[in-house]
């Protein structure tokens, strides 16, 4: 741990995938706010609703499985021009082996945003900058670009060249297996 | 992105008002702890207490709306003898299409403390150092000073003369309503 | 605080103790997953579940009390396989005058794993890098192992040499009583 890989001078970037398979149960939407919409006495969206979650992550050539995302949704405002919801979102992303990165900031329905990239372990530890967070389908789909400073140069298998992002985009069936060769040694599952 | 604005070597400092014009539902105490006084039998603050809030933010001279603050405030313990109580706080300053601050650290009701910055995003991004948090009136209005370090020189628009924090102060008339001149283009509402 | 003291360029590690004495009323155990096991009928630790929590703090050498640690536990999942579970932790280390440090990252019952470093204040302002968490006795007794980078020479006081994690150690008679000689100066309570 006291070997320092030398850390690369620019910023790299990395992107992922992160998807709902609808099997992590996950989002686990907790409704503590008990606001309603006055006129149709529905339940909305206020602050006080706190959602848990946690997706799986695959790299953003869509061939291998990463591992998982795992945090915290803080509902802070309910949209209603836009048609909905800002989050305050505290949540880390899990490479296997590789380590995690951790962050903190804006999650928006309706928009993207950028977040902070607060640190990390393994080969991002240390590692500090933004990550743009770009929601592909609400709220099961979502592609990011981390914008990484202050690491060693990222391994080529995290660096494939990338899917660009649409609707129709799905891993490969053998990441979604997690097969070997499909899947980081050890994925975070 | 990858044009690196030079980072000043130096600290620079921010100075910042939180305000609760009581108009963001906020805060939402929500009293999971269960903890009643022995004596008056009345709930007490106790750890399992959660506390998601958001505020306005506006600049040091008060000239200038900025933004919003979001997140969680995580009840640790209640102080008798300080007749106040201890937060773990984790939250992000949004200012509009400068970015935002990320902060982790200590809130404690009855004195000052220091959060760490945790990371921002756009002029902000990579910032690390110090927040001091001043409380000026519990729980309605705040004054800080970020200390700073790994980000480019500050914009003057955020470094205007700051006004000394004191009970009486407040945002001037034009920032309150978020006028031309006195908001930030796209100030986070 | 514009005095910036010489940061050292190499990791430094910092070893201490948090122990759970089971009279600050912690861990706060909040189920809001409301799942069974389909056998048993007993509840399940799942997604939905809150823990705050609070514990008291020792130096490696377990003959100081320096402070406590404070935050959140974010359950993600219950793994039948390991009889554990992960969570999402999100919380600070408390060092009384010296300040404190911020972690974000896995919480695992059955396994070592490391945090990131997000930040601190005091002599930990901007500090990165990560922390070993190594559990001794579920929940109660567990060992850290800071490897802090961004931040000056740590005093002495915090780097005794370390006692051996084991299952039978326990902080010296004063530590516990938090005398004088054996607690820091203003140890955070």
């Amino acid at each position: 741990l006291h070997v320092l890989a030398e850390k690369v001078a620019e910023v790299q970037e990395l992107s992922v995938y992160e998807m709902n398979e609808l099997n992590r149960g996950s989002p686990k939407y907790l409704r503590f706010s008990d606001v309603k919409d006055p006129i149709t006495k529905q339940p909305v969206n206020a602050l006080g609703d706190l959602v848990p979650f946690s997706n799986k992550l695959y790299d953003g050539s869509l061939q291998t499985r990463l591992g998982i995302t795992a945090g915290l949704c803080i509902l802070i405002e309910h949209n209603s021009e836009k048609n909905g919801d800002r989050y305050e979102a505290i949540y880390s992303f899990y490479f296997g082996d590789y380590g995690h990165i951790s962050v903190q900031g804006p999650y928006l329905t309706y928009e993207d945003s950028f977040l902070a990239i607060t640190g990390g372990s393994g080969i991002f530890k240390g590692a500090h900058g933004q990550v743009k967070l770009h929601q592909i389908i609400f709220p099961v789909k979502l592609f990011y670009t981390f914008y990484l400073e202050g690491i060693a140069k990222l391994p080529s298998q995290l660096t494939k060249p990338t899917v660009a992002p649409s609707p129709m985009v799905e891993p490969s069936a053998a990441a979604k297996k997690c097969e070997a060769g499909a899947a980081l040694p050890n994925f975070t599952d």
